[in-house]
């Protein structure tokens, strides 16, 4: 049974299997009845639950309040912004009809062709649309800005290729919508949200990231930048994990949402939308894991710490609850997040692969002879190393080894980023370097077309622009027009 | 400004317009572009959210898990379950398309005859049917039960006439799905979660409510018995604030959910489900607010205590700054939600005008004759009184005064309830009584037939047959039949 549930296709074989092989047997989410639909099972769900409490106090923490707007969006709005139409206005689910009646024959339920809507009804992709048309009831006067909101929302978009976490016909994100008085403020406010996005991905993920510039082509539909945190799997693809986008008065001008101005004019009102979904979750897998199971770094583990009693008999087990109890109060009091695992009905053995496999970050074994010398065997789930560490002060080691992983787990996504992050000089080279995988850093000329190009003959895309970093001009490496600076090219998931 | 800005509609004049007033003029929310769908505002959600994470505790405390499922069910699903289909497969937005294209006039988008769906897919109105669907891949022995599982979630009802958070086309609110290997599990889980509800109604929301069981015609579809809590409104209309069902092995059956049981047979799975939605917005609003505006119990407001400098020039306002800091920061310190509204864009009058429609249970005024004589004015929203109450000590003083607040404004709701609470004997004597509003205790003979009578004759339904109090039998108020006990009339909501 324990070798069955940890059996994992290796990654060197296929890296794709082995992330579908974790996502399921890991128990974080599944496919459904409804195609490209996932089901979240609850240890998944658990992540995402921590992923929401984290981000959600960074962003009440930076002055945002949350809110809901619905879930349909009429046909219409989708065309009034002309970029975003292009964008979003495609592939989406669309509600046509608002009843059903019983089958004459008695078959079950048809749709009653005489409930058909007026005008059809869009399932949300995103929602400035339906929030700008909002907004437009909300502003009269700059004493009403800035308004900064949040929704956590499900959104759909008809992905004909999905994989679980990383594109799925339907999925959960937070979208932040933000209306501001002046240009200076809405971009600051975009840049902001990047780096909030940019700590949580490093500092609660452990996940590193560059934080840039989207190209034109890349950038969102509707937006006049795009701002994007990038990460690296561990198959050398790079994930858009993250977007913040300055939306300049497109979306007010679309929905005619002026205010009266400080200065007695009138202006439209400039935005910013951004938004992280459950693709992060795709994000922490791809980062971490390895061929053992999932790999989670502390901050976001549902479960921190796990303690595995080897006994024989009531009796031995009793006298290992009483000696671990109190550790175990001591654990809860400083907010770890702690599991005693007394079921009877699995062997210690079977116990340790299945939480290896869900990524428990430290695994404590405790049998007799522990008991004897007052000890206990901890196991790392990041190094797969185990220590006999002296019972005496426990709880601070372990608190401090939590804090030591995610360290560890961070520096070491960190030092294969930087393996596999190239300077390359020559589209030649370029060619090569890619097949290996990673960044690459190179000289672009700016231009749509040379992008395209780089893309159809190579399926690498930029990136992004890095916002820190070398700044130093050049020479395109495809075109040998000037570059202002070097900007990061992958191929991406 | 103030005064327009409190200009409620007087309950005494029109209950439904107070009410509607009081949902836009406070901020919870407002309709939206789409028919039916709120928006739920920044202010609403406020409440919402503490409300959510209230619930979510007391969830997580009884062993359950949170999970996600897909938003679009199978049109051929509905018609799985008997009864369900009855209930729930016929008001609801149905899917029929997937992709949407320019259309040639150029006049924005159509919708792409050819992404024509080939099963249809409705937005969920309620969960049974994909959740239990997805069971049956998680259900193989008693090993795998219980299974206990909630998700917070938007649902979708295509009702006709909609009021915002009352009944509305989509709304928010959480289902539990529970299974369980025997009927005895199931039943305990359906009645443990209703004195779940029961609780987080009356010790969180301060709303008194009746616990019963519901009689066959207002069961929900598919359930063997729905345990219900009723509250009443200051209308004197009853409004079902939460339900909770036992569903047998109707959902195991249609999906053919079956396990190994642990005597080595085969057995089809026995199931819950419960829930709540931001219809307890209108419970919460309706039992306790006045024409003045909000009056929301401290363990939900967003915030509990306001302090309003009364000012002139930036000296006395520092002065008076410097004088609350350390209160403010004592009061942060034990959890109180708190702030000091120094904004000079607005008279101290506008503010108090303000937080009394916002339902802020407590504010503070300090002057300049406050900070001579050590004290502050201390108004409660719940009583409308001020007191002047000394400096020292008084972060002690507020912490008490908001339990004191909760405690009192449930008493009220509790002492309304009891006196529109009357035990009637015949039906001449109901009829008259109902005029008045409130709850009437009758007996009735258990049948379909005599409910329907008094529902069409009277349009007061049976709101529960109640599982404490008086369990005298009787004798039918309208047949004469026998009766097991009096059972809970009203007009509801």
């Amino acid at each position: 049974m324990a070798k069955e549930l940890k059996e994992l296709t290796p990654r060197s074989v296929s890296y794709s299997q082995w992330y579908q092989d974790l996502v399921i047997k890991a128990d974080l989410a599944e496919n459904s009845a409804v195609r490209g639909c996932m089901v979240i099972k609850p240890y998944g769900y658990a992540i995402w639950e921590n992923m929401q409490r984290e981000l959600d106090r960074m962003f009440k923490e930076t002055g945002h309040v949350n809110a809901y707007f619905p879930l349909f969006i009429p046909k219409s709005f989708l065309s009034k912004e002309a970029d975003h139409v292009e964008g979003f206005a495609k592939e989406c689910a669309v509600v046509t009809h608002y009843r059903l009646k019983n089958n004459p024959d008695g078959s079950g339920v048809v749709v009653d062709p005489e409930a058909k809507l007026e005008e059809e009804l869009i399932v949300r992709p995103t929602s400035e649309t339906i929030i700008w048309n909002t907004y437009k009831n909300w502003i009269q006067s700059y004493r009403d800005l800035p308004i900064l909101c949040n929704q956590w929302a499900n959104v759909v978009r008809w992905e004909m290729r999905t994989r679980l976490f990383l594109r799925t016909a339907e999925f959960l994100w937070q979208e932040g919508h933000t209306a501001h008085a002046t240009r200076e403020e809405a971009e600051e406010e975009a840049v902001k949200m990047l780096h909030v996005y940019g700590d949580f991905a490093e500092n609660f993920m452990a996940v590193p990231v560059h934080k840039g510039v989207k190209s034109a082509n890349e950038r969102f539909a509707g937006a006049v930048e795009t701002y994007t945190i990038e990460a690296l799997m561990q198959d050398g693809k790079a994930l858009q994990s993250g977007t913040s986008h300055f939306l300049g008065q497109n979306f007010a001008k679309a929905f005619d949402v002026q205010f009266a101005t400080k200065e007695g004019g009138r202006d439209y009102v400039w935005a910013t939308s951004w938004g992280v979904s459950t693709r992060l979750m795709g994000a922490l897998i791809m980062s971490h894991s390895d061929d053992n199971g999932l790999v989670l770094p502390p901050k976001l583990a549902p479960l921190q710490v796990v303690i595995v009693p080897i006994y024989k008999g009531e009796e031995q087990l009793k006298a290992i609850a009483d000696k671990v109890d109190p550790l175990i109060s001591k654990l809860k009091a400083a907010g770890v997040r702690v599991k005693f695992d007394d079921s009877d009905n699995k062997k210690p053995g079977w116990k340790f692969a299945e939480y290896e496999l869900k990524g428990v970050p430290v695994r404590l074994a405790m049998g007799l002879r522990d008991m004897e010398n007052n000890t206990v065997e901890v196991a790392r789930r990041d190094t797969l190393t185990k220590q006999t560490v002296s019972f005496e002060n426990l709880d601070t080691y372990l608190i401090n080894l939590l804090d030591e992983i995610q360290q560890n787990i961070f520096q070491k996504a960190f030092d294969y980023r930087t393996a596999n992050t190239r300077t390359v000089e020559t589209y030649e080279e370029f060619k090569v370097e890619l097949e290996k995988g990673g960044f690459l850093l190179a000289h672009w000329d700016g231009t749509p077309e040379t992008e395209e190009l780089i893309k159809d003959e190579t399926k690498a895309t930029i990136r992004c622009i890095p916002l820190e970093g070398d700044k130093t001009p050049g020479k395109c490496m495809v075109t040998g027009k000037p570059s202002a600076q070097r900007v990061l090219f992958a191929r991406a998931y």
